[in-house]
This record gives C-alpha cells, structure tokens and sequence, in this order.
C-alpha cells in the first residue's frame, strides 16, 4: 500500500511528500484570529514566533480547547469528539476516529520530540516532528513535508521562550515567525483532553515497537475515560497514562490475516506487560521518574479489537481494569 | 477570576460588557433564512418583531430544531447533542458541554423571566434576559449587553401577539423589529429536548442559591434522558423535570478545593431536597401549581460530579433513580 | 399533514415537488473536488457520469467515507455518527437521526432498486429513485424531483461502466453527465458503515409492508452496530442485517395514538418472524439466495421504542438479540 499523498488542496501529490503542518494550520488560523473563543492567550515573542497558551497559565483553556488541540497534534486527519462513559470518578470520555492512522497519530501525534531548553522542558507533538525530522520513526515513513510553516504542541508546564522557539524553527527550517506552537501543561483541562485523545495513537506505538507493518492498518477508532483533571503534572501524567493503560478500548480494521493479528494481539494491550497492574504514577515513581526503566511495551489500551479485512474475523484482547482506575483517578 | 469578555468578533472587550444576543443571532440568522430546514415556520407580526415557531402549532419543529434552540438559548457558547442511552422508555440522551458555564447557562439559557400579556404566558429564556436585566441573578453578574439587537426562547403553547413582542423588545431597549423570538411548546419534540438540554444550568442554579461562587466553575458537561415526549403540557413540564432530578448527571470541572466541594455537595443533589422521591407533576399539583410551594433547592441533577481543579479530586453526588423515571415516563 | 416541501434553497415549493438529487449533490461536490480526503477515487468514464469508488477497489474509503455515503443516500436530510457501542465482537456503533425520516429513508435511502447490467450488479439507493421512479413506493408518495441531476450510491462489487451508467442516465431523465454515483461493495469499510446506518430506513420498510401511514412519522432516531467487516460480500449481507435484526435500536416519534402503535408494534420487530432467531446469512443460504423466499416481514430492527404524539406513551417493542449476533459477529 502506498503511503498516502494529501496535498492541503487534496490533489494527489509526490510520493511521500505532504502539507500536514499546512493542513494543521489551517486550524489554528480560526484560534489566532479569536484566541478568547477557546478561552487561549496569544503569547507575543521578538523572534516572531507564534505561542498560543491553551492551559500553561491557570485558567486557560477547558474541554473545546483540549478537543481542538487533539485535532491539531492529529493534523486534522481525525475526528475527537465527547461522549458520555461511566467510570470510576469520571462520566466524561473521549472518542477519536481516523482513517489515516499512520499520518494522523504516529507522523503528527506520538509525543516523541523532546525539547529542552537551558530552563525549559516540554514533550513536542504535532506535525511539526516530520519537519525536524530528528525521530527515526519519521526517518522509516520516508515523509517530506514541504509546507512553508510548522505547527506543535507542547506538553510543558512553561510557555517556550525566544531561544526555545529559534531552536525549534531552526530544526523545522521555518523562520520563527512561521511557527505556530500551542501549549498546555499536563495538569490543565486541555492538558488531560490532548493526551486521553491518544488511544489510538498509543496502540499504533505498540505495533511500531513490535515491528508491525502499519502500513496494513486502514481505519481506527479509541475511545478512553478524561479522569479528573490533576492538580499536579506528575499525577496527571499518572492519570492520562491510566486512562490509556487501563481504561482505553482501541478498535484497528487492518489489511492483515487473523493469525497474524493473533500473533501480534497477544503481546499487544498492555495486561502483557510485566509492569501491568500498578497506577502509572507508582512505576513512574518506582522507576525514580527514568523512563528508560519503564517496559516501553507498557503503553497500550487495555483492550484492542483487530478487524481482520483480509478475512474478516475480529481478535479482541486486553480488558478494560476498573480497579486500578478507581486508585488512580483517586476513587478506591 | 475576571468575567470573561467575549466580542461578537472574539476581541476583548470592556469588563463585562458583551454581546451574547449577537452571538445568539448568528445562530438564529440561517434558521430566518430557510425556516423549513428544520420545520420552522417564521410568524409575521405587524410591529416587525420576529417570531420562529418551533413546535407552539403542532407537527412543527423536530430533534434538530430542539438542539439549535437549545444552543440558541446559551447564546452559543454550549455545544448540544444526542447520545445513546439506556432509560427506562427512551433510548435518546441529550448532551450538553460548555467552557462558558456561567455565561451560557445563568446568563442566557436559564428560565427566569415569566413572561405575561393578556391572554399570554411563556417562560422566557436565552441572551434577551440579559439585555431586560429584570433578575437579580443578572444584576448580580454585572453584566451589559450592547448588542444592538435581542434574542430569547419562549416556552409556551402560543406565540405572543404584538402587544407581548413589543412589551419584550421595550424591555430590551432595542426596536420591535431587533426582537427575535424562538417558540415551542413543552408538549413538543423540541420543547422537551431544549429542556433536557438544561442539566448543566439546573446545576448552576442550584449552587447559586448555596451561595457557591459559580466564577469558579470552568467547564461543564452533562447528559439526561429525552422522555417520551408528553401529549400535555403539564405531563411534559413533569417529565422534562424528572429527567433532570432523577436522571441527568452533570460533570462541573471547579477552582476550589475538595473540602469546599464536599462542603456545598452535601447540599447538591435533588436527593438532598425533602421533596425528592415523587414524580415531579404528582409534586406540582400537590403544590396546587403553586411554584413557591415547591422546595427551590429541588431543582438539581440527580447525580453531579465535582472536579477540583485545585486539589485533583472528584467528589461525586447523588445518583440516578430509574424507579422515579420508570413512573414517570410511563414504564411503571 | 402535507408532503414536506423542501426546495434547495428551502424556500416553499409546489406540492409534491421536491430537488433532493440536488441537495444530496451539495454533499457529493466536496468530495468530487477532494477525492482523497474521504480516500475515495474518481472513475472517468467515456460517457461523462461522474463515479466515485469509496470501496469497490481494495483499501478505499474508510469510516468517514461511510458516513457520508450514507448521508449522501439520506438526501442530507439525517445526520450519521459514530458512538461508542458495546456488542459483542464490536465496540463501535453507527447512530443516525432525522426528522424527515420518509423522505430521507424511504424515498432516498431505500435500496429499492436492483440494477443490472451484462455484467453487472447492484443495489441501487439514494434520491436517484425518485427521478427513476420505478418503484411502487415513489409512486406512492407522488414525489417529483426535478433536480437537473442524479446522484445515487450502488451497493456493488463491479464499478459501473458506460452502458450501465447511460441505462441510469436514461432511467432518471439526465445527460450521463449530470449523474452522480458512488460505490461501495459491501465488503468494505464504507459498505458496512452505509448499511447499518439504515436502522429507521429498516424500521421505516416495515411500517409501509404494514400499511401504517408514514406521514405520521415526525422523527426518528437508530443506532445499529458496525460489525467486523466481512472480506466476502455474502458474509458482509448477513453481519450488516444481522446489525439491524439482532442489534439495532430505533426510536420513533408518530402523530397516532398508542392504540394504533401497540396494535402495528404487535408486529413491527423483527421477533416477530418466523424465519427470526438465525444469523441472516444462513437465512439467505436456506433460501438459496432467492431473497423471495424470505418473510419480508424479518426486515426490521431488534428494538423499537414508537412515541405516541397523540398520547404521550411509548410503546417498546422486540429486545436485542447479543446471541444471535456474537455467532454472526464470528464470537459464537
């Protein structure tokens, strides 16, 4: 299967090359021009540099900001919506929906640019990755974007500076004044949104890092509980991490046989890994906070449905663990 | 936490000045423009005002003129949907999320002007209540409106005359032909859904009159039932009612801390009231229809989580009472 | 109550006359000018008929592409969403809404027309059928659409050539190139998105075999579930149709008494055929594929709640059927 083409103007393009910072763009324009709609700040730099603060600063942003922060971290290339859910300390969960995987959560959403500046710390997603081109997952698709700007988003608990955001432009090769970055720390609304509106995202890292082809996958759809927002960035790490962990359900309609999906489904949701079990905080903590010590096949729904398109059989693995999500959203 | 300061065109604007009957009237603009879209019928009126029936004649309105009233009615700043969910007699939930609570809901969609004219009653709500600043809860939030225009929802069985549209628009201050006014019926499909689409304000209102500080209320979501739709007005006034008291569950995402959560909880659900428990027509008409008979603090959602953006914990009040519901909605 | 009038520009238009090939067009154009958004792809043809391919040819469409076939077919006269469902092989359930459900699904969304060319074959759907006019149905309703185009969406596993597309052209009274078609087999993505979105259509098809009157009917509301998508088209028919026998729910509100509604409701599910309690593939098998030798009285959703305008009541009629479905579903 090709990878796919998708010019902003949805003309068939060169291979491999693709406008997704450009596609972004095109919504961040609407927050640029009214920031108080989603209740965001526009934060001027010297440099040019374009910073919008949807939940950095106490009070910014809410659930529409999270909502349009996960669809630009997805390059507009899925769907995030709302929907009701009962779980423990929580009724509120989130659905995404793409038919472009690949491009929408790998290429643009895997948090996996981390950015560091002398004062500064924050998990870069986003479009802008397949500029900077400093991951090897982007090396491997082979992507090109050649749009003229480029769009992040930062996890980070402080809005980037001038030297950030040159570091940042000079790795996407954009002038300052041509990057959009939009920020949330972790401990926010939209903070706990961006990162739960990553289901199907964290199941498609999982395959990734157990070398299957995704270029089989067609369509997927996740849905994970918002737990209560956290006062603290590490328990909100603790907690998003649980949602997805513990309390996500992943469906993926792949162009692959059952026996292969068996195969790869038995070591897929995350009840394989040997750290299953404890709050994401405790193994964060337990690993003195080095994610190096973390079984990086731990990240992955708790429960995937593989749809099978080449025999039509579904291979549902991993379950939903109520138990530990009512410790970790502070309910056991 | 300032008031939020929203310009039609998303600028900042003076403190609590603002134009939510704008904004409202963006909404209300493509419904003028092909009434029967969503089977609206436009009600000429000599003194100019505009009039859009939605269900006060019968077989007019619909599911989807009942959302866009609803959205109507909190003057935009609330998304409305229909979700699945499993009721005793309906399958059909109405959804409503908002990151502007106090405005959308105390300000604009919460039913406090009684409206009477000769041979006329509706309970009017949306932006208009605003611009009339007839309730105190208006004057309390300090608010202006300079829109140049005004829009309000009735609840009614009959469309105002002349007399009553040019009574509105002289308490709004704007001239009978900047009125525009929504109509339906409670006994209509969209009379019933514009009502269930209230459990976040019902939750509002009711930490209102706790004295809660509802400024630091930064989002909200919540979910009720759509009932059978009545065939009678009070039938229906009853119904809508219990969907809220019994079955609706409303999520407040609040900068406060626990202790002051579970302080003003205690007091929260309907079931803290000592009339909950019956039928909330059985209620009415042992009140005689007398509203001041009726305990005000009854008025909540049957289950209400509170998230504390201060501390990262939920405290989760009530719960839904299927029985009640099941009487009610005619499944007893 | 009156056939609805719905012009393009929803002004009122004469009795009977109706453009909905012209309004469903206004969904068929963005995707004519975008094909790869919706991972659709254009098929010239010699004889100027516009046909889009959203999953004949292996790894087209997907979810979205789904759901606008299906609001294509519904004329744009109901939305079509994707909600969290838990079934059994599925997590994943397509909802649909309307207030025009005769229009939307009996004389648009119907697959009411067989088409057949030398080598072709499919079921023929969408507001084409009003132009053709070949079934008893449109005759029925004495629909006129005089839309200077055509569009319709075949359920088929061969793309339409010249002969077949110029027969249509003919059929509905428009230049071949003022025909507008989209394809989908039904072992497709989109082709089991587009039939399980037919859950009031189903319902809808019922009522008229029963002679009910369905002017009565004012809205409707159904969620089905998205089985695991069949790689054969065989198995495909019997997993979409056992969605709508074993696994739909809809809702319908109808100006007629309960009387009436228990009386029809006696009959409406689909339990209350002989041929019910089997996966429909091996229904289908048993008759050997002779579809007249199935009751067509099986036709109908597991569960239908009917609201009485009239009264207020809701009749509740069949029941969901998880047994039935886990076989289809390949989870028996």
């Amino acid at each position: 299967m090709p990878i796919l083409l998708i010019g902003i103007d949805g003309s068939p393009r060169r291979k491999n090359i693709l406008q997704l910072n450009q596609r972004a763009y095109g919504l961040v324009q609407p927050i640029l021009a009214s920031p108080s709609e989603i209740n965001a700040e526009v934060s001027p730099l010297a440099c040019g540099a374009h910073v919008l603060d949807l939940g950095v600063k106490s009070g910014l942003g809410g659930l529409e900001a999270g909502r349009q922060l996960a669809e630009i971290c997805l390059s507009g290339l899925a769907s995030v919506d709302f929907v009701p859910g009962e779980f423990p300390g929580t009724r509120t969960a989130v659905q995404v929906r793409t038919d472009r995987p690949r491009l929408a959560c790998l290429a643009s959403q895997y948090a996996g640019w981390q950015i560091k500046g002398e004062k500064f710390f924050g998990m870069g997603s986003g479009p802008m990755r397949i500029k900077a081109a400093k991951e090897p997952v982007i090396h491997e698709m082979s992507l090109i974007d050649d749009s003229p700007l480029a769009v992040g988003v930062l996890e980070t608990s402080q809005l980037p500076d001038d030297a950030v955001c040159e570091k940042i432009a000079a790795d996407c090769q954009v002038p300052a004044a041509q990057l959009f970055l939009l920020a949330a720390r972790t401990a926010s609304i939209a903070g706990h949104v961006q990162v739960v509106a990553r289901s199907v995202e964290t199941c498609l890292h999982k395959l990734h890092e157990l070398h299957f082809d995704l270029s089989t996958i067609e369509s997927g759809y996740g849905i994970a509980p918002l737990p209560p927002i956290a006062a603290d960035d590490v328990v909100g790490i603790g907690r998003t991490n649980d949602a997805i962990l513990y309390g996500a359900s992943v469906t993926l309609w792949v162009r692959e046989s059952t026996d292969k999906l068996r195969e790869v489904g038995a070591k897929l949701p995350s009840n394989t890994s040997s750290m299953y079990g404890q709050p994401f905080e405790k193994i964060l903590r337990d690993a003195k906070f080095d994610f190096y010590q973390i079984d990086p096949l731990l990240f992955s729904p708790a429960e995937v449905c593989l749809v099978s398109l080449l025999d039509g059989q579904t291979t549902i693995v991993g379950e939903r663990n109520d138990a530990v999500l009512a410790t970790s959203f502070g309910q056991g």
